[in-house]
């Protein structure tokens, strides 16, 4: 049986069911990170609260803590960490690249990194990665990666690329997970012949469904969107298609807009915890002394529990006497936005409505 | 109608019902503390899920952050943090003398300080204190005492006795709040014949209830329970009594077998953030690495929801990696433990088997 069914279509944005060994998820979805297993100050409870379908963690942390002992005593993630429903991971490239020098660590082996927990030497090949992903048991595997930087040279680009596409055909190989899904990651840089070369590659390989990497990395919006455009079209519309890293609901609805179905990203948290909140006027500054004496929930029209219950005014309180009960409340706010702008971006796709929704949440700029 | 009301014996120790402007509460029964209006990483309707019946927060800081303005505008405290059941505000003495030099600061009059959020003075006398705590609408309003520290010599304690039952006298005198209950803070340190005067005095006062103040700040467990006995036997029996910062099982237990009747610490929170839980056994230290690996929950036979849910080794993970949602399921759980910890007193004295209680809970040294 195919993961992925598209149930309608709205031009090129689309609805569908994503299929998994842990259920039936509806697309478009947006995954809040649980990079150690976790979402920051949220538990499994609240994430179900707020309707979540997925979420995603991270294989090269967790294989270093609480490492993959752990985890097999517990018959994987979703046991350790209480999760019923689906969990991608992520291979980990990506935290490499931010925690370590970049150059000296990436060979057509893999790459090599320092323990950022006790400085220990490790390694992560293909072989390795997937390994480590079966053990995690996550729903779905993506492929180790070679993500270029905004700022690299094109022949960095290509070169990443090229290793890249490498790593994917072995991922293919190791792979073994009979009921886990494997997603190929496409890279390409903001180069739209790299991209499209990438979209074409990895298209030809037999994945479950397959992500674009290195996007939301620092380049313009509508640099990100031609980028989306081309790979989109070097892609066969069938596969489930996942922009990695992108969480805001511009962006969202951007790319949703051109066929996109699963995001993630920190954005909403790490926002909440800055007070920067999403409301459906656009974000609001839980700082500004506006909030100060204001006796309105965040959101007049959410009906999430924070917003049936607290007013601005306390919000406003907590994050400026740095309570971690306000980035709690903030960041439940936030996810709950999100899970529920992906409902009625799913609605609207339905119903042909696509365009006046995005009319409606212009306010995001 | 008198506020409290003695529902059973067992020797000193007692069950009772404490009625205040919010409802009836069953006493003896502990307050986690929300200095700033919230209990740190957990919210209103997780304090409620664990039958917590009252709250602590302190008028001198919410004096000064929100401030009486958004208070007012709120209508009060409990709508302000959305906290239905009772509260107690504390006067903030005891904050200043761990924020600000002691000596300069008290006066006959009142005490002066430093505002720790920008510096800026202020004067809290007993005439302003009742008056903050009357806006903030708490259910029992504390009055401004004036607490020794430890090391005091016995002429320091003595002068500090005496400036608390001037503030006492002042209090009672600018005390208007109708519906608001006011409590006595007898002091003393731990000096028998100043103890037993200052209980005489505050009990002398018509005063809603009278709390011990003073005690567990570094003196062994031994001088408490002398302090706490020449405390109750100069204190009128029908009063409910209030221990000021005591909020470990061990402690809590050897005074309600005194006759105290209302407790309040940041012990179990403080604890759970720094990873010392609370369990039948006695304490659990979730960073040794005998959790690592541990699929069992925290304590075997707790229907908290965090017991249910999660393993050692999942809260040793998140504990060992710094994640918030470490600290805020840590803190539910030792919470939990002590509001079953209270319930179970209860049950115990009303069954005339509170020194087979005592002895259960015997692990905690």
């Amino acid at each position: 049986m195919k993961p992925f069914k598209i149930t309608s279509k709205s031009n090129k944005a689309r609805t569908g069911i994503f299929t998994t060994r842990t259920g039936q998820y509806e697309t478009p979805f947006f995954m809040p990170v649980a990079t150690k297993a976790a979402v920051k100050y949220l538990d499994a409870e609240e994430l179900e609260e707020i309707s979540t379908q997925s979420i995603i963690s991270n294989a090269f942390l967790l294989y270093l803590k609480p490492g993959l002992d752990v985890i097999k005593k517990h018959k994987g993630l979703h046991n350790f960490m209480n999760w019923k429903n689906c969990i991608f991971t992520d291979s980990g490239g990506f935290q490499v690249l931010s925690l370590n020098d970049f150059k000296d660590k990436f060979s057509d082996k893999g790459l090599k990194f320092k323990s950022p927990f006790d400085g220990s030497l490790h390694e992560l090949t293909p072989k390795k990665v997937m390994e480590i992903e079966q053990t995690l048991g996550s729903d779905v595997a993506m492929c180790l990666d070679q993500m270029p930087l905004y700022s690299s040279t094109y022949e960095q680009v290509k070169e990443a690329t090229a290793r890249t596409h490498l790593f994917a055909k072995q991922c293919i190989k190791y792979h073994k997970g009979k009921s886990q899904l494997l997603f190929g990651i496409a890279q390409g840089g903001t180069f739209p012949d790299l991209r499209k070369q990438s979209a074409q590659f990895i298209s030809n390989l037999p994945f479950d469904g397959i992500a674009l990497g290195g996007l939301a990395v620092g380049e313009p919006l509508d640099k990100m969107k031609e980028m989306i455009k081309i790979s989109i079209e070097n892609m066969p519309e069938e596969k489930p298609k996942y922009l990695m890293g992108v969480g805001s609901p511009k962006e969202i609805i951007e790319a949703v807009e051109q066929g996109i179905d699963i995001f993630d990203s920190v954005w909403p948290t790490r926002n909440a915890r800055h007070g920067k909140i999403f409301t459906s006027e656009g974000y609001l500054e839980i700082e500004k002394s506006q909030n100060k004496n204001s006796p309105e929930p965040l959101e007049k029209n959410c009906n999430c529990k924070v917003c049936k219950t607290y007013t601005c005014a306390y919000l406003h309180h907590l994050f400026k006497t740095n309570e971690p009960t306000g980035k709690k409340l903030l960041s439940y706010h936030n996810l709950y936005f999100l899970q529920d702008l992906m409902r009625k971006i799913r609605g609207a796709i339905k119903e042909g409505k696509f365009k006046e929704l995005k009319d409606e949440y212009s306010c995001f700029g």
